[in-house]
C-alpha cells in the first residue's frame, strides 16, 4: 500500500548532531539529532533525499546506513576528524518551552557544504538552519532549482541581517516560527509581517506556531493547517524540521507547485510532525509507515471539515 | 440580505460593566463592557435575547435602548442605586498579555440572578462567568432548556471546585480558554485534559485559544475553528464572549444542535469575535452587518479549504 516516490530528488543541507535532551519523562543523552537528519527521513517517505551535512568520527555509522536503506543518499556527508556538533536543552514539565544547557559546534564550527558533482542539478532544496551565508554557497553550487525553502532562527536574524536579505531574495520559499518572523520584521501582527517578509523575496512564507499548527501566505491568501491534538507528546525536537522534510517531500512527489499542492502539502506535513512529537527523537519519524501516515493525516482533515 | 431570526430565544446571565482599557492605541475610560453585553450584542444578532445582569444608577440608558434596538429584552436587567461594576486593565505592547489593575464588583457585589417568569421556558441559556452558586441558581429558575453553556475562570477553579462541579453536571457545553481547562483538569495535554471534562458532566467542551483558534470535544470527537488572522488588532476584550454568544445565537437560528451544526456554528462563532477584536469595546460587534460576517466566514473557510 506504499504509494510510489517522486522521481524528483531533494537535496537537504543541515546538521546533524549528538542532543542530550532533559524531558519530562527522563533524561536521554547522545541522541541522534540535527536538522538534516530530522528533515531527511521525513522527506524520504515520499522522495529520493540527497544530504549534505558533516559528522565527526564518532556518528553512528549505523545511522547513515539507515537514512540510505530507506532511499537518502548520504554521500554528501563528510566525515571528519573530531566530534560530531552536540546540543543539550532541558523542557519545560508541559513541553511549551526549552532552554539550551550546552552547545557544543565541534565539527560543524568549520561546515562549508561542498554538493557532489551529481547533486547540482537537484530540483528541491531545503536549506535548513545554517548561517545563512552557508545557504548562499549552497544556492551558488546549485544549478536552477525549482523550489528552494529555507529555514533560520532568531540568532541570524539578529545577527546576519544582511546576509539574510541576501538569502530571501534567492528562495521561493521560508519556513520560520511566530517569534521569528515577529523579529525578521519588525512587526508583531502576523498578516502585517508576512506581508513585510514577502515583499523582500520569498513567494511563499510558512509560520510554524507548534501545538497550534502552521499558517501560509501565498499567491492565494493564507491557508491555515491545525496541529493534530496529540494524546501522548514526549519530545518536541525537531519537528519543525519534520514538518519541512515531509512538505518538501509530499510536493516532490505531487509533482507540483501550485497553492492546491501547497495547501495538501501543509496538511501531510502536520501529520507527519506530529509523530516525531511521539517518541523521543528520531524514533518515530524513522520507522513510519505510509498507512500510519494515511490513517492519521484522515483524522487532521476531519479536524477542520465542515459539512456544506 | 439579513437571514431571519430563530424563534427560540436565547438567556444570558453575566456581568455588565465599565471597563477603562489601557491599549497599545491609547486609554479609554469608561467603556460599555461586560461578558453579558458583548455576548449579547453577538447573540442578538440571530436569535431574540433575554439578559439577565444588574447595573447602577450610573450605567447609560442609550446602551439598554441599544440592546434593545437589537432584539435583547432588558426587562431582566436590574437597575439599582449604586454605582456599576468597575474592570480597570493595562494590555501589552502586542495585545498577547493583560494585568488587571482594579476591580470595584459595586453593585454586582450583590448580584442574584432573578428570572422573570416569561424567561423561565428559555430554550437556550448562556451563563456567563459568574459565581458556580449564582450559575447554579439560574439553572434552578429555568424549566428544561434545551441547551446550557457555561462559562468559568480559575479564580472559581481554584476556589469553588465543589459547587463548579456541581454546575458541570448540569450544563450541555463548557466553554473555557487553554489555561483553564489545564487548571480545571490538573493535566496540561489537551486530549486527556478534555476527556477528564466530559467525564465530570458536559457533553461537549469548547477551548477558547485566543489568535490560535478554538477546539471543540464532543461526542463525534475533535474540530478546530481557527482564528480569522486579522489586520487589524485593537482591543481583544470580550472577544471569548462574543465567541459564545455567536455560538449560541447560530444554534438557536439553525434549531440543531447536531455535530454539523456545532461545527458550523464555532466557524460562526470565530468569525464575529474577530470583529469584536477590531475596535475598543463593542463598537464593531454592536454594528455589525450580516453583509461583512458573510464575507469573512467565507474568507474563514477558505483559510482551511483543501481541494479533495
Amino acid at each position: 500500500m506504499t504509494p510510489p516516490k517522486a522521481r524528483h530528488p531533494i537535496l537537504i543541507v543541515g546538521s546533524m548532531a549528538f542532543d542530550d535532551l532533559e524531558l519530562p519523562s527522563g533524561s536521554n543523552k547522545n541522541v541522534v539529532g540535527g536538522s538534516a537528519t530530522y528533515c531527511a527521513y521525513a522527506a524520504a517517505l515520499f522522495a529520493p533525499v540527497r544530504l549534505v551535512a558533516v559528522v565527526g568520527d564518532d556518528f553512528p555509522e549505523a545511522t547513515l546506513e539507515d537514512l540510505a536503506s530507506r532511499g537518502a543518499d548520504t554521500a554528501g556527508i563528510e566525515r571528519v576528524a573530531g566530534k560530531t556538533f552536540r546540543w543539550a536543552g532541558r523542557y519545560s514539565a508541559n513541553l511549551a518551552s526549552r532552554e539550551t544547557l550546552d552547545t557544543q559546534l565541534n565539527v560543524f564550527a568549520d561546515f562549508r557544504p561542498k554538493l557532489p558533482i551529481a547533486y547540482r542539478s537537484t530540483p528541491f532544496v531545503l536549506l535548513g538552519n545554517i548561517h545563512p551565508s552557508l545557504q548562499l554557497e549552497v544556492l551558488d553550487q546549485i544549478e536552477n532549482p525549482r523550489f528552494v525553502a529555507a529555514d533560520t532562527m532568531n540568532f541570524w536574524i539578529e545577527g546576519e541581517p544582511k546576509t539574510l536579505d541576501d538569502v530571501l531574495g534567492r528562495i521561493d520559499t521560508l519556513a520560520i516560527n511566530d517569534e521569528e518572523v515577529r523579529q525578521l520584521s519588525g512587526e508583531h501582527n502576523i498578516r502585517k509581517a508576512a506581508r513585510d517578509v514577502l515583499r523582500r523575496g520569498p513567494k511563499r512564507l510558512i509560520i510554524k506556531r507548534g501545538e497550534y499548527g502552521a499558517l501560509l501566505f501565498d499567491e492565494h491568501g493564507a491557508f491555515f493547517a491545525p496541529s493534530f491534538p496529540l494524546e501522548t507528546e514526549v519530545d518536541p525536537t525537531g519537528a519543525g524540521d519534520t514538518f519541512a522534510g515531509a512538505l518538501l517531500g509530499f510536493l516532490a512527489r505531487d509533482d507540483s507547485l501550485d497553492g492546491s499542492s501547497l495547501r495538501r502539502g501543509l496538511l501531510m506535513a502536520a501529520t507527519v510532525a506530529s509523530f516525531c512529537v511521539e517518541g523521543v527523537g528520531t524514533t518515530e519519524v524513522a520507522t513510519l509507515s505510509h498507512e500510519r501516515i494515511a490513517e492519521r493525516l484522515e483524522e487532521l482533515k476531519r479536524l477542520v471539515h465542515v459539512d456544506a
